[in-house]
């Protein structure tokens, strides 16, 4: 069994709603897996990380602020030079999500962040596997009509409240995307 | 008076509507700004390289296929070497643009190179200079709906015609900011 | 026993050498692990896109080219756009190398855009897995001076031959980047 | 006159050699440039707020962490929504450096950062406007030999330090791409 773990920052709970569905589709594969969740000052616990260290995948999220991962979510990757120095992570299994007010609004440049990171860190990278919705007949709740190959993306207009978004197409290309990953880690664990 | 060029290939029409756009945008500014079209070959005459070592800004424009530039701008882009090794293009104004069927679809990574290679001539980088329309009363057909930040970006339909896409407010979004980069370009030349 | 196949362009000879080096990495693991040469127009025969249907892993390679992969390595990706419609290369693992000139020079852009065309096939990237050589006693002959995590790059003087360039620890570190690959590889097969 | 301002982190003091490299550089065009350092919290007090408000040109700077921006330059960054949502920082000219231990070492992912941040202000941004020392008879001090265009790259081994890194060679890049800078936003200002 391949344990997963979801680890992520969220300002204003449209973060949080993501993982909560990107959780759900991992725990179709293990009912273990599990959210660790970035506190606001950007710190984890020893016990948080000691969940990473025992993760075959990491699950990476923040939203995207100011056109990358909000600075909390960076200062757990900088906390992470310490396993990464004994290279603690090598081979997990990584991928990322992040969610954003914009359509675009350089979610693309969070997500190759959060693959630079992983790759610093010896990981293995999985993407959606998911096509886009993008034909006339495309609706605003399809799976993948944000349309994001190396990560999953979601928009929450900036208005809106953690209840009113992400929209539930974009939670169900959520979930879809924790189940795959987490499917990729356990045949990978073999 | 600065001399603007939009240089850009375009594979079934939808993004030399794109760069039609653009051309009507920085024509506000400079009534001679001109469309250089790079074949189906990937090739420019003569007489349009002349036209780009003349320019005072250089708009690039592709289409997003497989995750960057068609393979035609790459060959353009390739040829550039040559005034690259005498840094011919140095100071001029650059900036880029670029259409796909996806509402993200890796968008990004083609604006991404495309601010590469001027970095590599030594050109300076103007990107849209608008705010994305993101509030939950956004609608489609918003100026920079499909927000963007480091260039313009168009989303037509897979199956759509070029006559049915770009639609009408990614050729708005298109105008404004063929008129900011030469505007942008006018100030600089003084 | 997993399949890889190297699929590359070289311009001049220098991305072929580090090819090689990438296949006898590979070989260590697959013995029959095989080389896949882009043309000099950017096209692979009915056999050669054959191999890459029937492999386990792919490993791409390409120049950096005025800041990202040669035109003739982006035709062969562009082309790739029929296996992708149907998503036939979905969970191949991924990998890709570059050299070029100088040191930087651009050539995690190429990195960039390899990745990014594995994730639009759905694919799973691994990258070097080794730690870079930064001491003050560190040797520009070491393994991974050249200091990359996403993919194996190497330099060659702009002045060199192919017969001279990439140094023998860009070789070794190409060698020991395919063999990582092929691993990875035979342990997702199971 | 146009006026300067190097607004960085550094966290080992190795960047802050390069800031100043930067700045002596700038100063040869505006004798007022100043340096701006985001301090160990990611912090900035209104004063130097007030500094880059009034700047014609932002030179941002960071050293490169688990491959992008410091966080406490990420908290900066977060912290310059408040200018963003009213465009304060609209056609100031833009440039970015980074210092880190390995010769890559994705320190172009901190420069696309970097540049992506400046876009979302609307700013215009400048490189090195340098060619790279990639000959045989190249040498480590030569001007740009760790060879960027998109910004200023230095390289400072992980056990130097800040006495012994960056090397001579990279502060004279840092210092010629600091005018550079003021060069082009003088002659922006008009």
């Amino acid at each position: 069994m391949a344990k997963v773990a979801v680890v992520f920052h969220s300002g204003y709970g449209h973060t949080k709603k993501q993982a909560e569905a990107v959780l759900a589709g991992a725990q179709k594969v293990d009912a273990n897996a599990q959210l660790v969740a970035i506190d606001a000052e950007g710190n984890l616990s020893d016990e948080q990380w000691a969940i990473l260290h025992a993760a075959d995948a990491l699950i990476f999220g923040s939203p995207t602020y100011m056109g990358t991962v909000s600075w909390q979510f960076k200062k757990f990757a900088d906390a992470s030079s310490k396993p990464w120095f004994t290279q603690m992570w090598k081979d997990k299994i990584a991928a990322g999500f992040t969610n954003s007010a914009t359509m675009n609004g350089d979610k693309l440049s969070t997500l190759h962040y959060l693959f630079t990171l992983s790759m610093q860190h010896s990981m293995i990278w999985v993407g959606t596997g998911l096509m886009p919705s993008n034909k006339k007949s495309a609706e605003r709740n399809d799976v993948n009509f944000v349309g994001s190959f190396a990560g999953a993306m979601a928009q929450s207009p900036s208005d809106s409240s953690p209840e009113e978004g992400p929209l539930p197409g974009d939670l169900e290309t959520a979930r879809l995307f924790g189940e795959r990953v987490a499917q990729v880690a356990a045949k990978f664990k073999g």
